[in-house]
């Protein structure tokens, strides 16, 4: 059985919304990642009965406890006296922290405030973490269950939990079971369609476990694996890989929780390729996540977001009368929008979309969706049709994704020989 | 008393830390808002054991419990087999919603699959909010207190939220009394600075509540009044917002949860001017962003993303010895491309950024965070200098909502009079 551990998060601004909590998620993976077990996240006000009763809880269901927040110096940050109360240990005022607090707020020209006395109060018996001056970590160990209390400013809190909990439990708690996982980012395949596919792994192998997560327009797919040693979950996972892999290919954008738009990048990258892009429906958004990736520069070179036909014929050439037979949603004109960016920019791929977002615009032979996609390269061009559902920000969400995903299936086949 | 509520989020993800939660953090500011009280949020994994002793526990301490996450169609999601043997219901197929998520997926085409139907069965004497197809909320009263199951997908939850607990709530608990809310969407004020600003207002009435939720890049101020009557409570409210409106003026982006691309489309449209966009740094997202907005064709031409110094030449017009005697991060090549662009496009307006979004390219003189935003019109050309911070995103982020948020106030003051 892997170490439980519970978290517990205390601060009002964490229960009416304030702030949105951070803290816990961070203890939470990092902890996942080395193995260890988070059984609860619990967060909580600043109220004495209710932080009691928290701490009392965990004590009794886990096997170590993380609290983050309340020992700072002001009136509402209480967490040390109701420990002191729940654990029957005495304040103690700390004279060796007192002094380097009253050393460092010298250092930084900081006027000494009762407030700061406060901190050095500790219940008994508490074994100190590097002291900071605004609020200090410590170890509590209680009836061979260790307590870890760490101060709530998440930069702070952060640098505790790497580097002196995690060292910790580590030294404490090996040699107990070991958890390891993998994610796999996948689109076009929902949710059901994806376990159907992989369903009878879970059957096959009780250590296994599988979890979804949508993450529109992708789904995320976590495979856990628990086992004695790291090295056995590893060579398992490994084998897993395998089938999944070969079970969704061509759906998995990426199995390092890498996005789409950082696949490509170092695609790219690898390939010494270049991208430019022409948008209509999309509006821009295709080149902001291109351009989300750091380093984008070194192969996007420009985008156009041609949202009027007029725009469409003075930036890309597109000829008047191909938007008038065939409209600005055609394959055509995409193609041609592909094609003119392409040659325009020097660039050695052009990725071109057009389509109706919605949720106006629509007639019946081309209803609100139609979208049609095109890539252009040294090879020639791939044009493709589409049909989304959903509402105008889904329609662009989707349409950009699908062209990025185009860009991806090209680069790792070096051909248009992939399915839409 | 204020009512108490639990909410208990339910998923892997959330206690491995590969999703942050963002559910119990919107619903504890939402309810916060409208004066309830959340007493503890608690995330859990699918785990039966878990769940059940959370529920069980919830039930006792509680006025209100709230649940999210579980309720999909895969093995994982186990909530309401849970809930049905905790509370001793059994499970009952809800031939309504069977129907109903057969022909939402006819419609869609999506071919049948069992899993579907495993949505369908429900807890005995439970009640469906309105019916989606992939994942549904219901609501199950137990001896007297209401337990809201939503799913986890945080648009669905937040609709719930807003459409079906809150006035649920309000309309049960609240008894006599009223609750009247407005919304103020502001940028470029920390909530520490509109505290200042309002806090008096909290003093000087009982029955006002001040609420902050942080939207980045804006925060989400709610002014919450209680009253015996509606009539009074709005009467308040507008004695109110009459102060909140001249203490704030000017970082005020909207009073009734309009997007600020809404708000300029609104303003766009009334006064007749059409806007033509060129990024650098932002790279598409501008336009994206002007273009989530249904009929946005009407006044947005078209928008250029000259990522690189080649396209920013080729594409604007931009001459190579203003890129390497003053760089393309610069006041002059800023003005220039807003300048072009207008004058191109035949638009009214010319919007232009440019900057560095980092992490790398940053240098002494032009640190990471750099950005000009030029505003050209027929009444000439504005520019200003910022230097945000942030992550590269952040930076992409910050620069699109400062340059809309130019367009707008040069259209509300019909000048170039208004502070950056």
């Amino acid at each position: 059985m892997p170490l439980k551990i519970e978290i517990i998060g205390i601060g009002n601004e964490l229960i009416t919304g304030r702030v949105l909590d951070q803290n816990a998620g961070y203890a939470a993976a990092r902890l996942h990642s080395f193995g260890f077990e988070v059984s609860r996240i619990i967060l909580i006000g600043d109220q004495p009965k209710i932080i009691r009763s928290a701490l009392k809880q965990a004590e009794r269901r886990a096997d170590a406890i993380l609290v983050t927040g309340g020992l700072g110096g002001t009136l509402d940050d209480i967490t040390v006296e109701v420990v002191s109360r729940v654990f029957h240990r005495p304040l103690i005022l700390h004279e060796g922290l007192q002094g380097q607090i009253r050393r460092s707020l010298s250092r930084r020209a900081i006027p000494w405030n009762p407030i700061f006395e406060k901190i050095a109060w500790l219940p008994k018996g508490v074994e100190l973490f590097h002291p900071r001056p605004k609020a200090c970590g410590f170890l509590m160990n209680e009836k061979g269950k260790p307590f870890f209390f760490l101060p709530g400013v998440p930069a702070e809190m952060k640098r505790y939990v790497d580097r002196q909990i995690i060292p910790y439990l580590l030294q404490h708690y090996t040699g107990q079971e070991v958890i390891r996982q993998r994610i796999y980012n996948i689109f076009g395949l929902l949710e059901p369609e994806i376990n159907e596919k992989l369903k009878d792994l879970e059957k096959q192998f009780e250590s296994i476990q599988l979890g979804f997560y949508p993450n529109f327009p992708e789904n995320r797919l976590t495979v856990s694996v628990r086992s004695e040693k790291a090295r056995w979950a590893d060579r398992l996972l490994d084998s897993i890989e395998k089938v999944v892999v070969e079970r969704l290919s061509g759906y998995i954008i990426s199995t390092n929780e890498q996005t789409l738009e950082e696949v490509i990048g170092e695609l790219l990258r690898q390939k010494r390729r270049s991208l430019s892009v022409a948008e209509s429906c999309t509006g821009g958004l295709i080149g902001h996540r291109i351009t989300s990736v750091p380093g984008s520069s070194e192969y996007f070179d420009r985008g156009v977001t041609v949202y009027s036909n007029r725009a469409k014929t003075e930036l890309l050439d597109i000829p008047k009368r191909v938007l008038s037979y065939y409209g600005a949603v055609s394959e055509k004109t995409a193609v041609l929008m592909a094609e003119r960016i392409r040659t325009q920019s020097g660039s050695d791929l052009g990725l071109a979309v057009t389509g109706i977002a919605g949720p106006g615009g629509g007639t019946p032979e081309k209803p609100v969706g139609t979208v049609w996609i095109a890539l252009s390269s040294f090879q020639g061009n791939k044009a493709g049709h589409f049909l989304f559902r959903g509402s105008r920000n889904q329609i662009k969400i989707l349409t950009a994704h699908t062209a990025l995903n185009w860009v991806r299936s090209y680069l790792l086949n070096d051909s248009f020989l992939f399915s839409n």
